[in-house]
């Protein structure tokens, strides 16, 4: 007993001596002074804003999922540029990308024996069509690369890969996605099926892109559920042969016409200085892109709309961009880079949202070729700034600036020398949706997406309003 | 902070309190002093047994779903029967039963305007058929009953039906299901699509049986994803008519041949007393039928297994029974209650599996025509004997008794008076995959299988061979 009291006392010392360096901090946090008024207000008009609930409505019911070279794409970006002029941003403009063009056609696979039945399933991102009359095999399951050598030409040839990976994140994952395919084609096998890259599963394929390289031999390959691969391991298991019909028309056509979506509110005093912020427009052909990415999109949006409604124009230039072709390409991100030319060394900061609109946490943030964890002093003193920012953004809990950040479409941006920063969010169930057609409003709550919308114009503005740069360029 | 101090220390006391009362409680609880030991052998040996999740999964890699009338939930009843008998249960039969026979046939729902798509569905259990064109019609989509009686036929008639009924539990939301084709078809629908039942979807249907009167006017009914619900909901929200086609070749033919499988450990002193458990061996048409209810009649034929194997005879006779039919007709439990007869006095106690396979947290009680919380005193008595034999449980976290229990298929034992247990599990996904493809072994923990068949073995060992009768008849 008396050590629970002991420890209750430690505790609570700790309570004071905390709060006591909190408020310490706080007097020496002038951007949190100096903005705590504007945040405020900003905040306040995000967290009641309904224009942007509307939009992002609109965007996922009536034109829904938007891969590149797809007219619901297109008729997006149209739609969106005409939305940004009728919210009065400034300078809002198409940058013309070519993008490229596949589309899945007709598919399917079929368990042919023992018993027959037809499996929910989705061609991956860039695959190559079977020949008219599918591919019919047996399938070997293997759980990783290694077992798919250790088994050798001699006992894939001719056969169907199965990956049946378990998920422990995407990254390790999500390579047999990525080259699967490739590594099932040299060993001689007809196809390749992949347990959908996921955590949790209830009968639901993942799309996603392949990572084939020009030239490189593959195969015919699809995504079928966790469910499914399993079944087929636990078949396989039993000594029991399972062959299965794979038909795909999938096919890559010329590149097609499509743009980034651009809008602005244009700086008082230093114009040509640039915070770019958005996230990518397109999609997989399922679901309707809700997450991943269109409701990072309408919020970096909403996030302008409402700064320009309240009236507040930073010194510098704040900027949205809806890229374009992130997903099979990500042509939108580097285009936007070429765009720039020499001009890139006016571009303050990047801020990518790609990580789905669950209740948002906060900021990671990177200075390319800076080791995060390094203490440099360029990204230390940075990283006091964000930090200062981030305090403003306590009250809605986003305010957490971690150490690293980024994005695949500012990271030519980084690459060249842009800091980048990274939404957060909880991220609980962001990979049980991702590239299905279960990425869908429904899964939005509107409150973490007006989360979303604040935190984007707190830190869009207080970025391109701050009397210094949030990284002086390197000398 | 003394607030504080004070608090911890009143939770101290009563800390102290709650363990000195729970250790005098333990002196009272002869039953758990006399099974302790016993207890621990079958606890002991089933958390290691390998047998239970081998026959597992046999049935839902091998045999898989099972619908009353399937050639599949024949080949399982025989191979249960002959299985049971390897494990040389005694008195191993199949106790035939006449099942309804529906079938799916082809189906399919298309929306074909404002966009053209296939959308995921399954059929309603008992549902009719579409004509042969099928049919096709706008959709008028409904939150509830009274939505649609507000609406009226003038505004339903000629139209499809959609209810996107928000989930708020299972029992409220299932209703619609039961009978919302027949409240369609009053007004004049010409089909019915339901939003699955369910709190969590990954674009994914769940069917289930209806709830139609026998010459009840009706409509053909299909479950759609929460998904596509909501999408027709907010299309409709945005004035734009969505047209749809339901084809369905869904029929029911003459009843089929299907039987009860039941083995036994027969009792050493009153081999007419009875203990039976079980869950249901049939299943809906999809999945594998693995936590419905597949998972639930291996725990408890393994437990049976175990004690055989152990040599633990209890006095009175511990069966368990595969009862078939209940997803549609619940014959197999009116069929063993039938065969009876005035034997059913000598049924001791039922419990019923009929929850998933999550992890088990114990039982709920309950003797027909007693409220379980007016303290009656015959159930009183009962429940404190419950809870000493649920005391044996505690190591593994399974041994809580809770008022309320029972199940479709012990009802009929219940109802003429037979004191009823249910399993209870955390039921924490049970809803998202029930009815569904997604219904498949992967879901299923080993180590809460392994739990599921230690608490059924102890439960049902210690009620069979206890000197009193769990509640004595009433006389």
């Amino acid at each position: 007993m008396k050590a629970k009291i002991g420890r209750a006392l430690v505790a609570l010392g700790l309570i004071i001596a905390l709060a006591g360096a909190g408020l310490a901090q706080e007097k020496k946090a002038p951007l949190t002074e100096q903005y705590r008024e504007t945040a405020g207000k900003i905040i306040g008009a995000a967290l009641v804003d309904k224009a942007g609930w509307e939009k992002l409505t609109y965007l996922t019911t009536e034109i829904g999922h938007r891969l590149s070279g797809s007219p619901q794409l297109e008729r997006a970006v149209a739609w969106a540029a005409e939305a940004m002029k009728a919210d009065k941003l400034d300078n809002v403009r198409m940058q013309p990308v070519k993008v490229p063009h596949w589309v899945r056609g007709r598919e399917y696979v079929s368990v042919v024996a023992p018993v027959e039945r037809s499996l929910p399933m989705l061609g991956l991102g860039g695959s190559i069509a079977t020949p008219p009359e599918g591919v019919t095999a047996p399938v070997v399951v293997v759980s990783s690369f290694d077992e798919l050598e250790a088994l050798g030409q001699e006992k894939i040839s001719g056969n169907i890969v199965v990956y049946d990976v378990p998920f422990t994140g995407y990254g390790p994952t999500v390579r047999y996605r990525s080259i699967g395919a490739a590594r099932a084609a040299k060993l001689g096998a007809v196809g390749m099926l992949l347990r959908s890259v996921t955590g949790r599963s209830l009968y639901t394929p993942h799309t996603g892109a392949m990572d084939t390289k020009p030239g490189e031999a593959t195969v015919p390959a699809a995504a079928i559920t966790a469910e499914d691969a399993a079944w087929m391991h636990r078949m396989s298991d039993a000594g029991k042969e399972v062959r299965v019909k794979l038909y795909m028309e999938a096919k890559m056509l010329p590149d097609a016409d499509s743009a980034n979506v651009i809008g602005e509110i244009r700086g008082s005093e230093k114009p040509d200085e640039i915070v770019v912020m958005g996230g990518h427009f397109d999609s997989w052909d399922v679901g309707q892109g809700a997450q991943d990415d269109g409701a990072s999109c309408i919020a970096a949006w909403q996030a302008l709309t409402i700064l320009k409604q309240l009236g507040f124009q930073p010194r510098r230039t704040l900027r949205v961009v809806f890229w374009t072709n992130e997903e099979n390409g990500s042509r939108g991100g580097q285009a936007y880079r070429e765009a720039l030319g020499a001009d890139i060394a006016k571009h303050v900061a990047a801020i990518e949202m790609d990580g789905g609109a669950e209740k948002p946490l906060g900021f990671g943030f990177s200075i390319s070729g800076v080791d995060p964890n390094a203490n440099e002093p360029r990204y230390t003193a940075a990283m006091a700034k964000l930090q200062q920012i981030g305090k403003l953004l306590e009250g809605i809990e986003a305010g957490e600036i971690t150490r690293g950040g980024g994005g695949a479409d500012i990271s030519p941006l980084m690459r060249d020398g842009v800091p980048g920063l990274a939404q957060r969010t909880t991220g609980e169930h962001y990979f049980d949706w991702h590239h299905t057609n279960a990425d869908t409003l429904d899964k939005i709550e509107p409150a973490n997406f007006r989360k979303a919308i604040a935190m984007l114009a707190v830190m869009g503005y207080v970025l391109a309003d701050m009397p210094e740069r949030l990284v002086e360029p390197a000398k």
